[in-house]
Order: C-alpha cells, then structure tokens, then sequence
C-alpha cells in the first residue's frame, strides 16, 4: 500500500499566493509592534514551527455520545485510511507529525506495511494506548467490573497482557510512550474497597511498568468520572501521582484538560507536578461541564494559554526535566473531524506561542514585589496580542496552508473520500 | 402471546412466611414509637400502599456509557419481554404498576395485542416518551443538528410528526401523557442562535401540543447538558418554564433529578414550580458528577427525601392542583436492572413514607417564629427513622414480598430467561 | 465642596505625547487590516468612546472577606471621597461616568451638595441600591432571618421603607433606577418554607414597585449562594424572571456574573432574558469558585466576549427594546481599586468592541446551513483580534490617557490621598 | 477563677426521668432487631460513649459572611467564657471533651489559669490552630499578599515564628498537635508563580516542623478556595499530601469536608490518604455551595456516613495506624451555637454508630464477587438504622441528657447568659 500526500502541492501554493498579501502585511505590522516590546518575531515564528501535538487515530471518526453518534461523510474505516486522513491534516497544518494510536481498534497483520504507509505520509507515531475500557469479542475475560483493578486474578493478567502486547507493537512502530486509562470505578458506594481496588491497580501496573521498554514512558491518566460515576481508581492527579511515584522514574503523569471536577485549577496542577517531576504529558481538548471532548480552545481559551504559561515557565526553570507529550483528545460530534482536528492543534500552537510573548523577567519582578496589577498584565498582554500572523507563517514557511482549513474545502477531500469510503450503517447509539 | 404472573405465588409467599416474624415485630415496634409521636403507622401505611413510580420500557435493559455497554444475562429483546420484566418489578415490589414506553425502540404492529399482554400482567402505561435524538433507519431527515429547534423546516416537521404518532399510540394503549425530551443544542459558541433555536423550538412545540388531546398532559424535560456540550435548548427550569408557559396549561415541566447543574437546589425548583403550577413530574434517579442516571437515593439520599418533602408539602397546600407524575429513569450498568428498579422504586416510597412523618405544624411554626434549629430537626427527625418496617407491611398486604431483592433472587428468574434469550451480540461503545 | 478633576491635564497630555506614536502605529495597521476584513475601524473606534460602565460607590475602597480584610492606602472614608476616586477612573480611562450609590453607606445629609459635587466632577448617578443584608445601629428590626421575605411583617415594612427611600434619595439625584438584592435565604433545610418565603417577598417588592417613579427601572438580582447557604430566595434567572414578571413592566432582571451555578451558561441566560423581555442590565465582574468577585475578564475572558456576542446581537435584533444597564461589582482584596476600576473598564469595553467585530451576516448564514465549524470561527476571528488599539484611540479622543494605569500611576494620586486619608484602623474578619 | 458545671445535676436528671420510658422502649427494641442481625447493641453503646470530637473554641460565638454578622444573645467574650460555653455543650452531649484553640483570639496572659478553668470543667485541649491569614495589630508584617509563602522572607520568619509561639502555649496547655491552616493564595493568575510559592511555603514549614515536638502531630490542612480565589498554596489533598511527604512523620494531612471542588468523592480520598500513611484527621460541617461551614450531617449525611464507613474500615484494616483527630468546625450564623455544637456532634456521633452497623465480612464477600447490588445494599441497611436510641443511651450513661438540646433550652442558659454578656456593638460586615 503506498502511500503518498493526498493534497495536491499545487492546490496548496495557489492558496498560499492568494492568502500571502494579506498574511506578510499582518505579520509586518506585528513584527514592528513585537519590536517595540523587545521581541523578535522571527524567533517567535521559529518556535511555533517547532511545536508539535500528536493527533489520535481514533480523532478522525466521528465521535458521539451514549445517545447516539451521527455518522460523518467519507468516515475512515480503518487505520491505513485514518492515516491518510492524519496526512492531510500535517500537510495542511504543520503541526501535527506524529499519530497515536489505539490497541485493538487500530491493529494490523502487518505492521511494517503501518510503519511504512506512515513513513510514506512523513508520519510518525506517538504514545500507544491500551483499551481495558471495552470487551473485545476474542476476549475471556470481561472488564464490565474492571480491569486492572478487577477483583478477579485472571481478568487482571488479561489487562497486564493486552499493555505488554501494546508496548510490542508500540516497539516496531517506534512508539516511545505506553499511555494507561482505565475506565475502572464503581457506579454505587460500597461496590468496592477503595483501598484494595487500588493496591490491585497497582499490582498490576508493577507487571505492565516491568514491561515498559528503558527508553520508554509511561503514562497515567487520571480521570474523575465517566464511564464509573460515584468513583475511579485514578480520580485525580494525586492519586495519578501516588501511581507514577510508587511505579518509578519511567511512570509520570498524563494530563486531560477535561478530567477534573468543577472549578478545578488545572494550571496548577500542571506546575506541581513538573515541580515534584511527574508531568508526563496532556491530552489537550475543551469543555464547559464533564469530559466533553470539545475542540482545544473553544470554550476557555484562555485557560489553555495559563495551562502554556506554566509550560514555558516550566521550561525556562529546568530545562534539562521538561519533556512533556502533547496529543489531541477530543470527540468530534458535529463537526468533520479533519478541520477541528487542524484549527484545534493551531488554537493549542497559539496558546504556545502567546505564553512565549510572557516577559518572565519582569513578571518575576512584579511577583516579588507583589504588584499584582501589573503581573497579570503581563500575562494579558501576550494573551490579548493576536499571533495569527505568527502562526500562518510557520506553517507557510513549513509547506503548508495559510488558511489551513480554508485549503482543505477547498481541496475537496471530505467529498472524494465519501466516494471511496461507504457510510458505516451504525449509527450506535441507545446505550441510554 | 398470553401473560401470566412470571413469579409464583407460592414462592412469594413461602418468602413472606419466612420474614414474617421480624418483619411484624420490626413493624410493631415502630407503630408504638410513632404512636408516641403522635402517629399513626397504618395511615402510613396505607400511604405506602397506594404510591406508585412507573418504570421506564428501556430500564430493564442494560445500559451503558459512549465508551462501552457490557450486557447482561437474558437481557429484554422487545417490548414484551421487557413487559415480563417489569411484571416481576411490580409482583414483587408492588409499587410500579405502570410502564412508560419509548417510540421507535416499544414500537410493535399489533397494539391491542401490546395492551392485552400488559392487562394480562396487570400493568398500564404511563407517558409516552418520544424520541428524536437518535436517527432511525427508514428516517428521511437527521437529527445531528437538531429536531424540534433544526434550522430546517424539513427536519422540524419530522419530529413533530413523530411525537405527534407518539400520542396516537399512546391514545390506543390508555396513556395520558408524552413527555418530550430534545438532544437538540450546540458543541460550539456560534453554532446556533440562542435566540432563533428556542423560536423554532417554541413554533414546533406548538404544533405538537395542538395535537395533544384534552385529557392528555405534555411533560417537557430540561438538562444542562448531553449529548450537547456546551448549550441545550431547554437547559433548566427557567427555559423549561418559559415553554410550558407559551404552550398553555396542558404543558408542564419534569424534572429529572440528574439534569441540573453541580450544587442546585432543586428542591427549591419543585417548589417554583408547584407554585406556578407547572411541576408535571419526575425522572427519578441519583448522580454525583453529570446526569449519571444511579439508582435513586443511591448518592444523596436526603436530597431525594427533600424532594418529598416539597412535593407533601404542595399536597398540603393545594391537594387539588397536586398531581405529578412520578418514574424511575436509570441506567443499569453494574446490576441486574430488575434488582436495581425494585429496590429503587423502594427508596422513592421510603423518602416518601419519610416525608409523611414531618410534623408540619410544628415546622411551620417553628418556621414563623425562625426557630431554625427546631425547624431543622423537624424534618431530621422524620427523615432519621427508619420506615423500612412500613415498607415490607406495604408491599406484603398487596401481594409483594417483604424483601422483593431476595425473593428476586430465590425465584431464579434472571437465569430462566438467561437461556431463553440468547445475549445480544453486540457490545455497543467505541464511540469515544 | 468643591469638585475639580483630580489628575492634571498635563500629566495626561504628556503621557500621551509619550506613547502617541506606537499608539497611533498600532491604530494604522489594525486599520488597514480591519479594513480587509470590511470594517471601518472609526466606526468601532466611536462605539467604543460611546461605550460606559457603571462604577459603584464601594468598589473604591478595598474589599475583604469573612476571614479578613486587609485594608489599602489612602482608602476612601465617605462618599465625597469616594467620588473623588471615581472621578480620576473617568478622567483616565473615559468609560466609567456614572456612580452607582449604595444606601445606607453613602447617605449624606446635604443631597444637593453631593449633586452638586458630582457634576464638578463630570460624574452622574446610575442606579440606586438597597440594603436589607446588614443591620444598621439605628434600625429597630434584624434582618439575622431575612428582609423582604421575612416572616414578621414589621420586618418587610422595614425593608420596603428602606427600598421606598433609596428612591426617594436616587431622585434627588436624577438615578433612575433602583437595583435590589437581598440576602434572604437558609442555611438549614426546613428554616423556611420555599413557597411561604417567595410569596412574602413578591408581596413586599409589589409594595416597593408600587413606589418605583413611571421612569424609572427595577432591577431584580439573583444569586445561587452567599450571605444564605442552602438556599435564596431569588436563587436563579427563573426565579428572578417569576418575579420581574410578577411585578410588572418597570421591573427586570439583573445579572451578576459571578452569582451562577458551575458550569451554567450564562451567555444563554443573557439571550432568554432578552428574548423575553426581561434583561435588565449586568454586574460585571469575573470568578473562579464562587462569587469572587473578580476583575472583568480576569478568569474567563472568552465568557466574558461571549455575553457580549449576546448584547451586541440583542440590539441588532430588536434596539427599540435594547436598553441594558452595565456597573462593574468587583472586590478588590489585593489590588489599587483605582487600578482594578480602570482596567475592569478597558476589560469590559474590549469584549464589547470584540464582539462588534463579528461578522453577524456571515455567522447566521454558517448557523442556517449548520457549518458549524465556521459559525464558531466567525466568532473566534473577532475574539482573536486585538483590539486594544482601538480603546487606547477612543480613550485618547475622549481626553482620556492611553495607558491609563500608567498614567495613574505617574500621577502619584494614591500616595497623595494616603497623606490626606488616615488608615482605618479595623481590618475586619474574625468572622469565621 | 472557679470552674463548676454550668448545667444542674438535678436539671439533666429530671430530664433524663421524662424521657427514659420512652427511650428505654426504643432502645429495646433496636436492640433486639439488632440482635436479629447479629449485632449486639451494647458494645455499640459503649463504643458510641467512647467517640468524641473537639469543638474549635471560636464555634461558640456567632459566625457570618463578608457581607454581615448578625451577633447573638449572650455571646461569649472571651476564651473564659467560651469554655463555659463548651462546657455546656460536653456536659450535655458527652462526645465533646476537648477544645481546639485558636492564638491569637484565645491568646491569655495565665496559660495556667486557663488549664485550671478547662480542669475544672473536665475539659482538655485539643489542636493548637495558628491563625497568619489575618492582621493583628502589634504585628509588623501584614499577611495581605501571603503568610507562610509570602516572597517577603521577614512575613515568612513572622509567621513562622507566631506557628511556633502556638507550639509553646500548647505544650503548656498539654495539647499534642498543631494544625497550619493559611489563606495564602492569589486571585489573578500571574500574581504568583505557583511553584516559587510552594517552594517558600515548603521551606517556612520545615521550620515549623523543625519545632513540632516528638508526640505532637502537624496537621496540614488544605482548602480549594476563599479567601484567596484564584489559586491557594495547599489547593487540595494532592498538594497536602506533597507538603506533608516533604515534611516528614509528624506531619499529615487534615480533611474538612467543606474545602473540596464541587462533586469530588471526599470519602475515597480520606481512603488513599490513610492508605499511604498521611490521614491526620477532620474539621467536620457539611456544604452544599462551597465552604458552607453548615452543620455536620445538615446537607449531605450520607456523605457523612460515607466517611466513617472508610474510617471504620480504616481502623479494621489497620488499628496500630489509625489515630486521626476530629474536630468540629462550623460557622453558626442563624442558629444558637451551642445548640448546633451540641447536635452537630451527635450527628458525627450518629455516622460513626452507623457505619459500625456494616456487616463487613459480608460487604468484602460481595465485592470480591461484584455483587455490586449487595454490597451496595449493604452499605444502606446499616445507614438506613435510627441509632438514636443508642446515641441517647450513650449519652444518659455518661451523665449527659436523653435530648440535650432540649435539656440546654430548659436550662435557661442562653438567656443567663445574655445578661451577663453585654451584646457586641459590632455587627461586622460591610466587607463586601
């Protein structure tokens, strides 16, 4: 199967010419204004076209709820053709190189063939994720009570076998990172022991940990509900972080901006675990209430923004420990998966780049003398300067679209692949 | 297709006769204590007797999450055999004797032979539901964006003729009531007019209530949120009210005690709306995060008891205004939902066999003069005793099972129908 | 007394002077940019010299909360010197001029002086508010249980003179509305009866309504929680429509930003209540947790652009009916409230202007054909947009300073009212 | 200054008289259904006589909110007084030995008198409660921006050394723990850098650690919000656990029930803090909005129950390491204070009796073979039991009265009390 770009270059510069005008005059203008804020936009524009956030393979379907899912155009019905999907994405973006996949939905006989249709694609591939959330028709075992905290011996050896065989594919892929959820909890108080459900999610993540490769990650997400909903064997970051530390240096943890309670100060969080070395990575989406897996920056922009001020602090302190995994995580209900999927990574990329317009020099300053008017405006000043023309730059500069989402209507891809690709007859749904 | 009672009358009553004797010495006891307190345990009791909740077609099914649904043993195929279901709930527990039907899933060709098979087991109908939040096979227009409040008249009139067949099946089958409840709302700022969705919604409701017979009531049912994620269009009271209020005085508002945002008190709302004559009802059930639909008094056992002690309240107030309708909406995803809607439906009498025991004139003097304390341990006092013993009296002078759960469970039936109805193939899920 | 503008021409024209030209740079390139969007940046820049907020008299001086307050310098010790505050916030920032007075905190003896000494300051009266949360030593009845509700009839009285004065106050001084908000609610389940308590406070507000001159508004605020912790008795939009509605035409609701549930959907609230006639005007501020009483747009900026979208869309919809009153209602425990009042203002204007931006044509077409992702980028692109350029040019036109914290800052004015206004000795709190 | 009992002997005896037939009945008949359950009632009694939580000497004066104080009759005006008033609560109630002070508000110039008073009322002392969130007068740095975490070494030194001041007093008064509770935080994001803020928190701990004694404990107490509303220093149990790790044995980590996000599980929390060794102990109130500081078990007492079943659970699991301390601590707005103390306790009281009442080796068995139903049913069988005769029992045995809140208003003591304690002219407030 070969693989190659599914958008055409040609398609691609005329929009870029078209756009270019427009583009390098705004890009002047807040260059000269950046300027007089002692910061050089090139060094701006380098940055971004550094960043990267890993798209999930399972993002390019159409999501849904327990209600229904309502199929999109031209669905991807398998991994080679969510990595064609993938493809037009990174072409059009810039920003999005690498692809997560998930085990069992996204496995193949042959993985080198995998390997090689995403090298074909300049694709590579991030963490690896494990599903003990689902029962899969060739399983023994069911994981309607839990997985790797199940009460039951043989249905934890079943979730610990199923990660090893994750981090074996993971190795021909040349994944470096195993991420670990668990729909695990209970639905009533009393269903079960708090403590012993724990000591055995612990247990058995000692078995998948001895498992994890030395040039390896493991993550641990934490989440506080859904789908167990009065409790969940990982509720949180410190309960995250009490099974990264027990587990050891590979294990660190991974942080869903939508898997906290109301009101929760996610930045926060993301600073104390770098400070106590246990920030493994996010999985970045948006929402208003639960885990709605809404688009990056949709719904409080600028919580993402403080989520990368505490990133670019984090690594101007300690340079040397900042290495966290960035991927997309987020369920596209009503829209096509493929334009959330690039406006999302370019909102994630803004906030970056925003946080870099921080003066952290004079921030530090007004900290210490706790002038707290002028500290927050130092943050309201990067986050209220538009750095579109920074980010479509980049992705210019990097070979890809200006208007990324624009180049892709117009491209006519979604409807090319409806042809090839029949409607899936599911529509899912009725799990009310 | 003939009906007869599932569970004999010979091992109900071999169950009582076993209980009997705690069981009458428990109830002995407390009649004395109440007597003490002025009560009398027999008015209770007959209280109890005649409570009912209905149980909704889909509840006997196992439900599930978007990221999975792991069935259970010998789970309803069809409206008859959910029938047969909700016969045991109502054999043993003698509280829900009505089944509140959902269109398409209860659809069948032959509705007299539904309603005989239902008299047969000596159950009714309660509210029809509707159901335009899913898109059904032989359906020319999709819900994805909407229904009652989509942007195109086409799709409006769709789902308005689909609630108004709702009410031509239920007329056949002596249901009085439907009760509408929309998917519809939005995932992004933007995506709809608030304003213009509400209009659409409000002309569409229109049509469906001008075919709402005179003897009908029609029930609209709010929620903050799910499947939309960042607005719905009836998200609280307040819309739901203001819709009520437009369509005229056969349209009142349910409340579905999962629906509202964290921390509302919405005892408060049942009291608004008994006020301003628009309470129409109850969805019961119990959540902690979301509308997580856990078994009522599962969580917050207290809040379900306040909730009666509104609703004797406004019996109390205007006895001629007072009549909501009451049904157990849960999904069963770790029990066997028949265990789970018998002893659900108990804790619904409970709160409200609890709620009979408030002194009211002494709460409302206590009231007058802020005796808070007094005031406060009013309803402590009521809600503190245990009236499980008036309960099993109930339930046993109507033919039910002093523990209906171990009677349940004694009688074998989940394993009777486990081998007549072979498991449904398909786990759902996977729509993440 | 005299009034006279307390910050000297000079200094503003200096500092202008000094930042004029990067100013008038940034102006030029949003201009052009603007203008290739299709809009006319001096049209924007008139609307937003056009734009005023409410400061109220209080949120000069520094605010607290029952644990402590910790008192700043040179805080004002009465009204006229609170005037004096507010008047630098308007010489500097040209958004802000109108007091919102709060009886009995600011009653003086002499009315025509406090006119009189306004009007030198170019200051005018915005709404009137009553207060019924806090017993005053020369008061015969406590409000400990309650104001308007309360179950003592002398007590209502009480409060409904209170109310029939502040009036009569605010029409000396040509306010021409009159905002209440009561502390009434429980702590206790069982304190007071939902119904008994709503039905005493419409009978009392029908009393004050009665009061309310042909010309003058009524403003309702609710609010979910706090000084009552179980419930109030205007505990949300709903109730607070019932009652608006309740009383008739002259009254409306107020919404306070930080008075909501988690997660509710305040923009929507904005939209309803307009919709049905019944938005009466705003509290802005912003919060994390509870009503903290945040600066505007501190927290959540993108809400605050969001409710914004509402205003500017309810205008365009229906301007004969478009008339909302805007105050800023800000704590500020660590902050110079002179700054936080500026600045609250800019924030405030910003959203404004942002929302101005949108391109209504285009967003409600998006919205027909339910292309949701570029409903939702029409938004985005506004929002993104800087358009503080824009306020510094409307600012400076009106005589105001570009940077106006800069300026005041410049000024020296805190540390020259700190020599004239002895420290209050009591920091408060203790009150756990 | 003498101590003696401010309640007759002959009072609570008459009492106790009046009540005992009908007690007696109902304890007798509790028994024998216990018995029926295999559950023998007097070591329940007896194990009900052996509970006690401590009343945090500041609970007996009339609380309030940043918005008012309304004082109450006879409040006390100093530690003297508030230990009579304590005294009146622990006579009564029996399960209210020990007092938690607070410095300085209990700060006195004869430690030694203040231990005789507390002797002669049978009354010991409980945790020392420093108190840094708040200015005093002869202080010389101001907490305004931070105590413990301030970026001013001289305010952290203060603080420090006012944490150790409180050590000394306790050693004299033979208390045996300390706990640190700050109100450092921010409320802008940018204020502070969270991790520099940790880190000096950290480091000023370590010197108040270094002066903890051997057998004292250092209790850490975290809280989400209020006073500082955008972040705090100690946000949640993951940062306590952090800090108190940091620290060493001595230190752990206390839980009030009011500090946490909305719809967070407490009770699994306190579950993983006893599992890795850091469970210090509680403030006990109850909430429904945010740090409600309502009477225990007057919104949510199943969550109360919740928490004892875990810490009954707990003490099984491991007895050597369970050693957690309870207090009270609750904010008495509307009510009279003793009466809430008195009833408060009796609530704990309750939780704890009830959560004995699980059949453990039964509820284990279900879990291990997810009888999700059982165990659950289990659960609610013990909570569903009306322990009050046992509590009553408990209470009568030990010299207290069958109802005390009933025997404290025949006492007459409020009313005594009230002419010998002038009223407090100030009401507070205004901080708004």
């Amino acid at each position: 199967m070969a693989s190659q770009a599914p958008i055409s270059a040609e398609l691609i510069a005329e929009h870029n010419d078209a756009h270019r005008s427009a583009s390098d005059s705004d890009y002047s203008a807040l260059g000269e204004q950046l300027a007089r804020r002692g910061l050089d936009i090139e060094k701006l524009t380098t940055a971004a076209r550094n960043f990267s956030v890993a798209i999930p393979s399972w993002g390019v379907g159409t999501g849904g709820t327990r209600f229904a899912r309502f199929p999109g155009v031209g669905e991807p019905r398998n991994i080679f053709e969510k990595l064609a999907d993938c493809a037009v994405i990174q072409q059009l973006g810039r920003a999005t190189p690498t692809v997560s996949l998930h085990i069992p939905w996204d496995k193949v006989d042959d993985l080198g063939e995998l390997r090689d249709v995403a090298t074909g694609y300049g694709l590579g591939f991030d963490a690896m994720n494990s599903n003990t959330f689902q029962d899969q028709d060739d399983q023994n075992q069911s994981y309607k009570f839990g997985s790797l905290s199940h009460s039951e011996a043989a249905v934890r050896e079943q979730a610990v076998a199923h990660n090893l065989e994750c981090i074996e594919i993971g190795q021909k892929l040349s994944s470096k990172a195993l991420t670990v959820w668990v729909g695990d909890g209970t639905n009533f108080p009393g269903q079960q022991s708090f403590t012993r459900s724990f000591e055995r999610y612990l247990d058995a993540m000692k078995a998948v940990y001895a498992g994890v490769p030395d040039d390896w990650k493991l993550f641990i997400e934490h989440k506080i509900f859904e789908p167990a909903f009065y409790s969940t064997v990982i509720q949180d970051w410190g309960s995250n972080y009490l099974a990264a530390t027990e587990l050891g240096p590979k294990a660190s943890c991974l942080v869903d901006l939508g898997h906290h309670a109301p009101n929760v100060n996610i930045e926060m969080i993301v600073a104390r675990l770098f400070q106590f070395g246990k920030l493994g990575g996010f999985h970045f989406n948006d929402s208003k209430y639960g885990d709605d897996d809404l688009d990056s920056g949709s719904i409080n922009p600028y919580q993402l923004f403080l989520v990368f001020n505490e990133l670019v602090e984090a690594e101007r302190r300690a340079p040397e420990k900042f290495d966290p995994a960035y991927m997309l995580d987020q369920s596209h209900n009503v829209t096509d998966p493929i334009e959330s999927l690039i406006s999302s990574a370019v909102e994630v990329q803004r906030a970056y780049v925003q946080a870099l317009l921080v003066d952290r020099a004079a921030l530090e300053g007004y900290q210490d003398e706790n002038d707290v008017m002028m500290a927050n405006r130092t943050l309201k000043t990067a986050y209220n300067t538009d750095v579109s023309p920074i980010l479509a730059m980049a992705r210019q500069r990097a070979g890809g679209a200006i208007d990324p989402v624009i180049a892709y209507r117009k491209a006519g891809y979604r409807n090319a692949v409806g042809k090839q690709r029949p409607a899936s007859r599911s529509s899912g749904g009725g799990i009310v």
